[in-house]
């Protein structure tokens, strides 16, 4: 495996470099804040620890606490503002995430400060923005490719190649429309666990309990806006990358049907994979700490007409809704999978979300369990689509030249229970006709579901349950059912776990489950998730919005 | 290969009975109206036949002859006319275009009739219409399965199956939406030539000049349309089947992107092959004789939301166009491509549009030929593209138990001189590999030339040439090339061949190309392709009314 430690060693002292001396904590500081020793350990960070470090000035506090990302940019449009203050705010706070999370990849707040100082001295001149996202910061998934940086998604042989020569369609689209870039964010190796961790950045941790896991695969970013880091994210999701780090972590995020932002130009590391048509397709989304935040990115994306850009995106027009005012919802709940359990958490925050909803006026139809649409046989559909890119590497290890993460290593899901299988002896057409075939079963029965009960969206859990222990992530069966139909989906924070009103440890009894102890996982945020249909994301963040506005009784 | 003759022969009689004995007419009769021995044999039919005939009356001569679909929906709407007269009369028409150039396959008129007296009572008894095409009569290619009617495609072999029990879905929305089914249309044996002839119902003639070909595969519906036999029509085209019918019918067709309109349903006859995805995707679409009828069928059809019908549709609501007064096109003109020369007739028809279209206001851009984003390339890919679905079976004959016709024996363009090829040796998740990145690529440098130019459409020919002789159609490249790039595009009819204006002889150089006869071709229409990027149907049939009023001096 050569050299890989030292490598990864150096990349790692030349990124704790990049961040500024002045905004290093020094190593006692950094243990009270993170009560290494005390009983609270874990749980302290993103509660006490901004304040604790003294590090952001009191306006700095009130820039990354207080606004949404839409606020920001309508305040730096009115130079109440200026870019300077708010891109120093979110490094600053983004270099303490980091120091306490390991959230971040790649870190040139230097560029992000001076491309702030050029928006601003242009907004002075021209007396108008640059675009809709003037001045506004926005941290990106490590796989996302930004000029003059690496793109490692964590491997540290990427480390021994040159640096890319091209960008990231969306990172052209964003500085456009004059965002900031000014980090990245970690990553899970093989970006396909929910555990953001690799050999060269080291384990993503969540803020809210440093003992449990920050989901992935865009973890960092979960972890990073949870910590108010930055006021708007971009993640990737081909089975929950972007919704299982919101759910983990207690922010917003959104799957917008595949191919609606520009997902052209990401790396998926240094070993590539065949492009096969007819599998399940990855969709770039926002990410933050609001459903405004992500209906802002969705329509300033789409009403650049990102086909201009990037050939492959649907060249789809955003849709403006009409304002939510009194719109009553029907509202589907997605039944619980007999093979998939909720913990009881998760299962209490689906069903006081389903009650206050019902209080508010929305009709709600809990949808019968149907093995024709469950997700138990969404789940199977989609493991057999990831295979379609080939059967598992034999030895990860030696192709990638250095260890495999522990959950890697701990391999896949067998799913046995699975109502539907493919025989071993089909050649590659005759599996992709198989596949085709079931995908378009499935599709047609979740549509009959749609059509019969006159459904407007889908509340149902993002997870069996929330932020777990590291590497002990269950699997993604409720965020991965909506890749394979491509439905747009969701994720809205809402409530926590409680230890005293569940306070049941249980016991988990089917393969890759993890148990439920109310101890450990007191205080993790739940979450719902909301689904449309394919090609309906307008409808779906416009019913988030609703929903959000009862649960959190914004209205 | 047993009895089929027998079989066939059977079927077609009962195919005659089927219309009724009053309208049909002698032997003496449809000899005279055809020309037969004359010098003028085979130019007649169009011009002449339906007045010689003496089926029609006065007022079905106006009903068929004088409206657009819009109009007659109007009329029936308003009860200036009955859906029992338009039924009537289109059947008629119909019935005599069936004896004159072999254009349909299944025959029930005598459903259709009572259908429009039904939907006659209805209207009168409640006050409103059923549906948006209320009282309409829509003619399908065969390929369309309506319950209780056989959906052969030609297949002798089919008759000796069960009928299927399933309609395909736009049938369904068609009769939801109050229109009235009552025939289908001829296609060639495998759907995969431009000579719409099998062994079951023959080969269909073009109503211009019965020595040409009607074109294929939905060629059936390109005669009966362009005899007035039906006042709308749906085809569906893979590599131009509906648009090759239209200009060699001279008639008008749109191939809109792939699943905006149901396709889910139909039959591709006793022999289906694999769901290979990543291929080219048919797309059913609308044929008429007005660009305002294809606008008519998409808006209806959109607005239906067919993904309720069909889960396979792209859900994306149609998109008003602000109406086109005084709006200035750029208009981007194909080059000819090098290795396909168009014939003089389709280059004169060419040249003199896109002067009309600059004398109008409009901005011409004439694009420089681009080996990236070729139409030679574009039909390599796409022939590729279909050899997905598996190697070209050894021996038809045997498979399909009946002879082979003429335009399938003779196989398939050798592609020598392409710019791009594939190793012969690569397994099947290679080449589905390589296949998605040429496309890719090449989807990728027509975006870029889209940009560019800041195009709004793209005039260039649908094909090398008009209606050629029967089993002479040259290879599809110009329609092919806008479904391997899945871009919406659409036919116009525009002038005609004249042998005064191209007199001299051209004789083909390259292989499958068909020779220019002066004599042989004079009087056939041309046609122009207007083609639009792909989900941008709304702007494509704006465009192609634009250009439409300018070239027939409409406004």
């Amino acid at each position: 495996m050569g050299d890989w430690q030292a490598l990864a060693a150096a990349h790692r002292a030349k990124q704790n470099e990049s961040i500024p001396a002045e905004w290093r904590l020094d190593k006692n500081l950094l243990a009270e804040i993170s009560g290494e020793g005390t009983d609270d350990a874990g749980r302290l960070v993103r509660s006490q620890a901004v304040k604790k470090s003294r590090l952001l000035t009191e306006k700095e506090l009130e820039i990354t606490d207080n606004f949404t990302a839409t606020q920001l940019l309508d305040k730096i449009a009115r130079r109440e503002l200026t870019s300077l203050e708010v891109a120093t705010a979110f490094c600053k706070r983004a270099a303490l995430a980091q120091q306490l999370t390991s959230c971040l990849t790649e870190i040139f707040f230097d560029e992000g400060i001076e491309h702030a100082k050029w928006l601003d001295k242009y907004l002075q001149e021209e007396g108008h923005v640059v675009g809709r996202l003037h001045g506004l910061p926005i941290s990106l998934k490590d796989s996302f490719i930004v000029k003059g940086q690496h793109a490692t998604v964590g491997y540290v042989e990427a480390l021994r190649r040159p640096l890319l020569d091209d960008t990231s369609t969306l990172v052209d689209m964003l500085l456009d429309a004059g965002a900031i870039i000014y980090c990245k964010t970690n990553v899970p190796q093989t970006m396909m666990t929910a555990d953001s961790e690799n050999n060269l950045f080291g384990r993503t941790l969540n803020p809210h309990n440093t003992k449990l896991t920050a989901g992935g695969s865009t973890g960092g970013e979960g972890a990073l806006l949870a910590f108010k880091g930055s006021p708007l994210g971009v993640g990737t999701d081909i089975a929950g990358s972007i919704r299982i780090p919101s759910l983990c972590c207690g922010i917003y995020g959104f799957k917008p049907t595949a191919e609606r932002v520009p997902f052209s130009g990401n790396t998926r590391g240094p070993f590539p994979r065949l492009r096969i048509p007819g599998g399940v397709i990855p969709a770039a989304g926002p990410m933050g700490n609001s459903v405004e935040d992500l209906e802002l990115f969705m329509r300033v994306i789409t009403d650049m007409r990102p086909w201009k850009y990037d050939a492959t995106v649907h060249d789809v027009p955003w849709r403006r809704q009409e304002t939510a005012g009194g719109k009553v919802l029907t509202i589907g709940v997605l039944p619980e999978d007999e093979t998939y359990r909720l913990q009881p958490p998760v299962r209490r925050a689906l069903d006081s979300a389903v009650e206050a909803l019902a209080r508010a006026g929305h009709k709600i139809v809990h949808l019968p369990r149907d093995d024709s649409r469950s997700v138990a046989l969404g789940a199977v559909l989609g493991f057999y689509c990831f295979g379609l890119g080939g059967p598992p590497l034999d030895n990860l290890e030696e192709e990638f030249k250095e260890p495999l993460i522990p959950s890697v290593k701990r391999g896949v899901h067998p799913f046995g229970s699975a109502s539907f299988s493919i025989p071993q002896d089909l050649d590659f057409p005759q599996l992709l006709d198989r596949i085709t075939g079931a995908r378009s079963e499935y599709s047609d029965s979740w549509k009959r579901t749609w059509i019969t009960h006159d459904l407007d969206v889908i509340i149902g859990p993002g997870a069996q349950h929330t932020a777990v222990p590291h590497d002990t992530y269950g699997n993604p069966v409720y965020t991965l059912v909506w890749n394979v139909l491509d439905y747009p989906a969701g994720i809205i924070p809402y409530e926590e776990v409680r230890k005293e009103h569940d306070p049941h440890h249980v016991k988990a009894t089917a393969p890759f489950d993890p148990h439920y102890d109310p101890e450990e996982l007191h205080g993790a945020p739940c979450a719902l998730q909301i689904v449309t249909p394919r090609f309906r994301d307008e409808e779906c963040l416009s019913a988030m919005r609703i929903i959000d506005e009862v649960l959190h009784r914004k209205q």
